[in-house]
């Protein structure tokens, strides 16, 4: 008997027809023997909805208030599965974060979780209960609710099969697992077998988004291998995100991944004094504006041009910050463009095989697609181009890299 | 400087515009030197909407998740109601049942409040803050959700002042208060000034639902004052109840109360033995159905009827009840009526004035109304009569007694 964590996202309980679904497949799993405890998200549009309820109230909510209502929708599915669980005979509870043990920090709409008290999971768990927890959701010390931010459910999981001790959890969602590259943009992309934890916080945060960031996070420090499949299509096997790359898959590329909806800003002509970044990005960070690509081009006559990219939803906000640094940097200018994108080749061991990166920029060049910024880790080369050409960028990459192969 | 505690309800708070009129009222009301607690139903058709939800899942979904589905709605109210008093410039904070300090015992769908802890709320208050609680609900002794039942957000409310110390609670709701006959079938109906706690009840569960029976009962045990007022229309003074009835109210008809959703049970022919009537309605209190009223015809060569009214709905499940007694009762016979109602005439003192029973009693044999049961209490005379006649009755007795006049 072993004990399965599952998590099921928001379109695959999107309605009362759907939690069945997903009922009777949690049921038939314990009847083979395994003990669940399964996260849910808030049914389909739930989440939208309420933010949109919010904002016919006030332009800025409380942080705190909006997480008050928008735990309730994760709340509302775990006692709807709850109930279906019922109706099949199987013996289900539901619990909302803080019945399940979930401890955060105080941040609101992103909180950290700070521990996770099994005692009445695992109570439940021995009177024979499938336990089905609100997701995305914790309480303070001060037993405030907070909530995770978008995609927080997966964070939940993960964490709840670390505390539970258990090696193994599942993520259940509309795609087949992760891809190759976006199959909406290539419909030769594949789902991969399996890919390394920090290959696929690449894929993740360069816009292959299956899952949250912060889930494989916790994955990679508790050593839980993460399975991601199909909700409804069983016969896929989906993709496994574990430790470990084998050695035929180090030093190759597993994926591409995109983002669209990035601005670029660059600071024209700032002196070039020690410090001149810092001065520029500790306001950014103070702001919560999280920086992508940086670049500092080569000093000319004591003058260098500083570029970097935000997510197009922080541009309004980045800009205010930076032209508030202006004069200590000594700057004038500020150049924006909101027409931008990104596309990255991932795969580990990259940054030792000059190869790769010679062999995309080649690729991008043939397309007629202008590299705008470069920048690299040791498991991912991004360049950022122009918005339109994202989508040839993608699919140049994918065929060059002959990822439609096994 | 006063405390109050003030509750609004679903029709009060049913979109975001209402919300934010009851924000206004709330804000001018701190504006002016008082301290508020302000208890919030779910948004309009928000439980019905749960409840139509749970259904296509499960036909008899469980308790416990019914609590923690529908506890929801109060907190989605709660923390738009924050948000529209922080939009007006005001610190407000929503709290959950939990946090709020209410605990509860453990019987789901209608749980009654054990004690409340009232810490977290003076420490908001101390804070110069603004408290909004989701009403109808609190936590178990396990944290496990519980709420009270429809209009339970009432009790929240008084039980609250009670908690809090403050002599006053004010109820508002989509009515200017409680009337001396329901306005829709006496449109001269009126409301009235202020009516006793214990006629009050009778209004309540007679008919004239306004509000939760049990907030009265509090009220009435910690002799905290309601007044029962419109939420739009601030200039009708709406109506108080409070415990003591003035000399000049003593011994009047105060208001015509009516149900139209009753049935009518009768068990013909039982041996008249001592503890039949236990034999039959321990039963009944078991399978957790409400009677009301019981009539024993006398005895006639040994057997004797035994009739009651229960609430329409229940009237499936006490038949298949007290079937199940009828060998024990040594009677063959049951004769159901599902066509039935009450009108009751509810005023203090009226058993010691036997003259508004023969007046009730005249006015309805005047009409053409047949009375089929009778029965009375210290405030109330009650006639169970054909459904079809209730509006008739209740028209012809509020003329009677003059009810239209101050």
């Amino acid at each position: 008997m072993a004990l399965v964590v599952q998590k099921y996202g928001g379109s695959s309980v999107g309605d009362a027809d759907k939690i069945k679904r997903v009922a009777d497949r949690i049921a038939r799993r314990v009847r083979g023997g395994d003990q669940v405890v399964a996260v849910v998200s808030a049914m389909g549009d739930t989440t939208d909805d309420l933010i949109e309820l919010a904002g016919k109230i006030s332009a800025r909510p409380s942080t705190r208030e909006m997480d008050v209502l928008m735990h309730t929708g994760e709340i509302v599915s775990a006692s709807l599965m709850a109930m279906a669980l019922g109706e099949l005979g199987m013996d289900a509870i539901s619990l909302t974060g803080q019945q399940a043990g979930i401890r955060t920090d105080s941040v609101y709409r992103r909180a950290r979780i700070a521990g996770i008290d099994t005692a009445r999971m695992e109570r439940e768990l021995e009177a024979g209960r499938i336990v089905i927890v609100a997701g995305f959701q914790g309480v303070t010390e001060e037993l405030d609710i907070t909530t995770f931010g978008r995609g927080g459910s997966d964070t939940t999981a993960v964490a709840l099969a670390a505390a539970l001790g258990s090696s193994r959890c599942e993520i259940y969602t509309d795609v087949a697992g992760v891809y190759s590259a976006d199959p909406r943009i290539v419909p030769s992309a594949r789902p991969l077998r399996d890919i390394g934890y920090g290959e696929m916080l690449e894929m993740a945060t360069t816009g292959a988004v299956v899952m949250h960031p912060r889930a494989v996070e916790v994955g990679a420090i508790y050593g839980v291998e993460i399975l991601v499949a199909s909700t409804f299509d069983e016969s896929a096997p989906g993709t496994i995100i574990h430790g470990e790359t084998t050695m035929e898959q180090a030093n190759k590329v597993r994926g591409i991944a995109h983002q669209r909806q990035v601005a670029k800003i660059t600071v024209r002509a700032v002196p070039d004094r020690p410090g001149i970044a810092a001065h520029l990005f500790e306001p950014l960070a103070q702001a919560n504006i999280s920086v992508d690509t940086i670049v500092q081009n080569a000093s000319v006559e004591g003058l260098t041009d500083l570029t970097f990219t935000v997510a197009k939803d922080d541009m309004t906000s980045a800009v205010e910050v930076v032209r508030a640094t202006l004069p200590a940097l000594g700057a004038t200018e500020l150049v924006t463009d909101a027409e931008v994108g990104t596309v990255s080749v991932v795969g580990t061991g990259m940054a030792s095989a000059p190869g790769y990166a010679a062999q995309m920029f080649r690729t991008l060049f043939d397309k007629g697609v202008n590299i705008q910024l470069i920048s690299t880790s040791d498991i991912r080369i991004t360049c950022v181009v122009a918005s339109a050409q994202v989508d040839d960028a993608v699919r140049a990459l994918h065929e060059a890299f002959a990822l439609d192969q096994e």
